[in-house]
């Protein structure tokens, strides 16, 4: 028998562009087929993209999708099967109980839908809400694939989290059900596909490329994992299909953070070597793409950024200078009297480094207008907190002005941890249509700024031994600048302390006791766990955030607010 | 055998105050037990309050709810048998798989946790997402109560949506069990229990009271149903606990919108007969509610809200002012030079029909101060609904300011007509802790408005014979005044038509075509569609809306923003 090829189509959908995604399908399969794929995989519902979300409410919609399906099957190279992730409707559901969608894999070959897969195992958990749609799936998830030469393979199919729940590997049950070793069990099957969107997390292709191992190992099947890659509102998707042979080894790893198409020989291992030197790298190249899709699916060419001085915005400058090009954003200086000579000098020199252009507009005028306005109600009442916000406030709306003029989209600069305190104003430095670094502590905002300057990684924002970040934007002491000789750690812990309280608190689950266990001050923990709920209503109105760990303020985060937990 | 009374205590939890929760059952089941009850109900998750959303997610908050059952079981006097809801632990979750808890009922009596039983459908639509957090129950949901007289009664447990799946009422089946009837076949029940926490619509009562009648009739059983009471965040429950005898003959209704002990004895009816007049008069109910909770729970006294002096602005003014009381709302009237004489005028006398204060700041040296500022920028540019929004956003600054430095809520005015069409301005008018009428279409905030003024029932803002909203603002064309002679139908269908297009759209999920088959003009349907679309990054960021509909933006519509629907 000569050598099968399988192919994966890597893609970066659009959700819900029907049309689009299928025309994207159809391209890369035309261009797989050239090189001999007799069997094309792609993502997770491929067709609308994922998470449609609500989208699959609309019934049209899903009429839609059907039709988009029969359309692509019909245009398809007649001698290549294709696996589409898409939705079917569950015949079953008003008699036998149950919600009114499967999602699906069809298999499409010879100009039609020949067999349709269910997914099994619903993730309804963090930013998951697929028990919110769909149906558990039943029936057998076998089809035969006759091979050029007059072989055939029986293949196994799974979706997503399908594969997720080997009991061996986790030490524990995740579901009832392990679709994975019933197909193995009950099937004599030579291979194993499964079709996934799987967010990205720092750490998580480790996780993922051991667990696919293990099951390919424990079944003694090769595996085909086809992943959706792109970057849709807060989730993004970092690709790096994966073949492994039916001992566990990976011979196929596609790109990171872009699409790719690849073809994979069992026999032969052909990997992308392109590995992140480093988490800080890999974060980079995640927010990258999580501010390139947001701005070109949003259909903005432009983006405009407030530049402090500070390192959050600093950071933010130089992932939005990556992913669209310098020439494409602004920054907007907007300094006060209470703004230090350096937020001016070291704002400018960043512009510089990354070849942004600028703009200055001092905000001291407003606040005077605003002052004098609300001068006969506040007689009396002492400066505080109050004043402070005007000036973000200020600053936010004279950048919504220029996004409303020109069409550029505003990117907020707020960090988790000021983000999980609630060291930011609402309606201020927290406007913008995408929180680009809201899920990044600070502690990781520095290390990231300093990876930048001593990477020697290919980045367009990099000219050869030039720093990107100016030194004294990363050395001097983070302050808000909103009254004289303010600094952020006279009203919060030292960023490492509470960096690590907030990620015991929000990612660990721990409750303030175990926190204080591990050796924090008690006090100091009350206090962070204190801020964290009391800040949940600037969260709850914040721009959608990038998601880079396995915990993320938005739509995996639903806290009440109106609350007292005593 | 002597009359056996039960009881229903309908109570208003703060959501996670545990130890407030079980002094309000124990003070409840307290003054029952004086007036002879034997069993005394509350309604679903009592303990912590529904919904708990992601604090089930902090183990020590779940540890706190067993030791604060176990202490309130101690408390409660000892001849009476207690209902409460609490969440228990999955024991078998690693090993079988499944979700860590249940959503449970704990009978409590002698001192202790007698039983526990668990629900068995678990609602994820909408705004529920009960699959996230609990496992499915299992095992038998029955106990024996011996009466006082020697005599005893098997009595069924249900919890919420196990009492929403009969097949006969719906027509159809929402899950694959119905509780409710396995409950009935396989035990000689007396009495069906159900601990609820059912959220607020329009009609929704009515709803409630015909289904569970039916269910009474369809298995020939008395039927005692405790229902939440009291607004969380977004969600507004209504109480109106119900008790039916076997032939579904409603016998007990409590009280809707305010706590309420019932004592029910299954052969006397007792009704109280206070019925809405209107829905009109029944949304105000609720959105009063709904204000007064929000207020109180987030611990605020007083709240400010901008009088534009349109019709939004009075309605929640009048809201406010029968939730908190009038000398605890402050209107802030902002006029610029593009507001008419009457805005200031009307706004002036909705503040003395309400009894409340106002406080008055132009904005026009603000805005000249931004045009200024943004002159050199903005050079050769044509004025456009950037200026417009400018205006809005200063008015939001000056509120915040206000809130900031006297410690007031900011309540947003924006309708649900408006919020759907993205005709208002994020980080301006949408600006606010709370959204009371973001789910009221503008239609029916004219009907309330009119029914304020006509209605005899008892309310708090009412003077005999006096109107509340001045006619002037109900009848003059709704305007944002944000330039001169600007309208509302200048750039918007007629709110008529708007408001079935969206009630079409959003609360019926019709696709555009099938909403123009129900006579609209297509182009206008179109339009109106994709509004709703494009505005989709502005309600991300809107704070919650009281909900009062089927399907309201907030925790129950999940739409992607960066997609294209082709």
């Amino acid at each position: 028998m000569s050598p099968t090829f399988f192919g994966i189509a890597q893609l970066n959908p659009v959700i819900g562009d029907l049309l689009g995604n299928c025309d994207r399908i159809l391209t890369a399969v035309q261009k797989l087929a050239k090189q001999g794929v007799q069997l094309v995989l792609t993502p997770e519902l491929s067709i609308c993209g994922y998470p449609p979300r609500d989208l699959l409410m609309n019934h049209q919609f899903v009429r839609d999708m059907e039709t988009a399906i029969a359309e692509l099957a019909s245009k398809l190279p007649p001698d290549v099967a294709v696996l589409v992730g898409t939705v079917s409707v569950n015949p079953q559901a008003n008699q036998s109980g149950g919600k009114p969608l499967f999602n699906s894999a069809a298999l499409l070959q010879d100009g039609r839908v020949q067999q349709v897969f269910h997914k099994r195992l619903l993730p309804t958990y963090d930013v998951f809400d697929e028990d919110r749609y769909f149906a558990v799936g039943n029936g057998s998830n076998v089809f035969t694939l006759n091979l050029k030469g007059g072989a055939s393979l029986n293949i196994g199919v799974t979706i997503c989290e399908d594969i997720w729940n080997d009991e061996k590997f986790w030490g524990k049950r995740n579901y009832a059900d392990d679709p994975v070793a019933e197909l193995a069990t009950n099937h004599e099957l030579d291979l194993l596909l499964n079709l996934s969107a799987s967010p990205y997390a720092v750490g998580k292709q480790k996780l993922r490329e051991s667990m696919l191992s293990h099951s390919a190992i424990m079944h003694n099947l090769p595996l085909l994992y086809a992943n959706q890659v792109g970057a849709n509102d807060d989730l993004i998707f970092d690709g790096r299909s994966m073949a492994f042979d039916r001992h566990g080894k990976i011979i196929t790893r596609g790109k990171s953070f872009e699409e790719d198409l690849l073809v994979i020989n069992l026999d032969e291992v052909s990997l992308d070597s392109s590995r992140y030197e480093s988490d800080d790298a890999e974060i980079f190249a995640a927010l990258v793409l999580g501010v390139r899709d947001y701005v070109q699916k949003c259909r903005f060419r432009q983006v405009v950024i407030g530049l402090s001085g500070g390192i959050d915005s600093a950071l933010v400058a130089a992932i939005a200078a990556e992913a669209i090009g310098k020439e494409n954003v602004l920054g907007v200086l907007m300094p006060s009297p209470y703004s230090s000579a350096h937020s001016i000098t070291d704002a400018i020199a960043l512009a510089h480094n990354l070849g942004i252009s600028t703009q200055t507009i001092p905000i001291q005028p407003m606040m005077e207008a605003f002052d004098a306005s609300l001068s006969n109600l506040f007689a009396g009442q002492t400066s505080d907190v109050t004043e402070e916000n005007l000036q973000s406030r200020i600053r936010g709306s004279l950048l919504m002005a220029i996004s409303n003029k020109f069409g550029h989209l505003l990117l907020s600069t707020g960090n988790k941890s000021e983000v999980s305190v609630g060291y930011c104003t609402l309606y201020g430095d927290m406007n913008g249509g995408l929180a680009a670094i809201a899920d990044v502590p600070k502690t990781r905002v520095f290390s990231i700024c300093k990876w930048l300057n001593r990477t020697s990684s290919l980045l367009m924002i990099k000219q050869e031994n030039s720093e990107v970040i100016p030194v004294n934007i990363i050395t001097k002491p983070p302050s808000a600048e909103l009254k004289p000789d303010q600094l952020d750690q006279d009203s919060l812990p030292p960023y490492d302390i509470l960096d690590d309280i907030l990620h015991k608190l929000i990612n660990q689950h721990l409750a303030a006791a175990e926190i204080s266990a591990t050796g924090h001050d008690p006090a100091i923990v009350d206090r962070v766990v204190r801020l964290v709920k009391i800040a949940e209503f600037k969260r709850r109105q914040a721009a959608p955030g990038l998601k880079i760990t396995n915990r993320a303020f938005g739509s995996g985060w639903r806290m009440p607010i109106a609350s007292k937990v005593t």
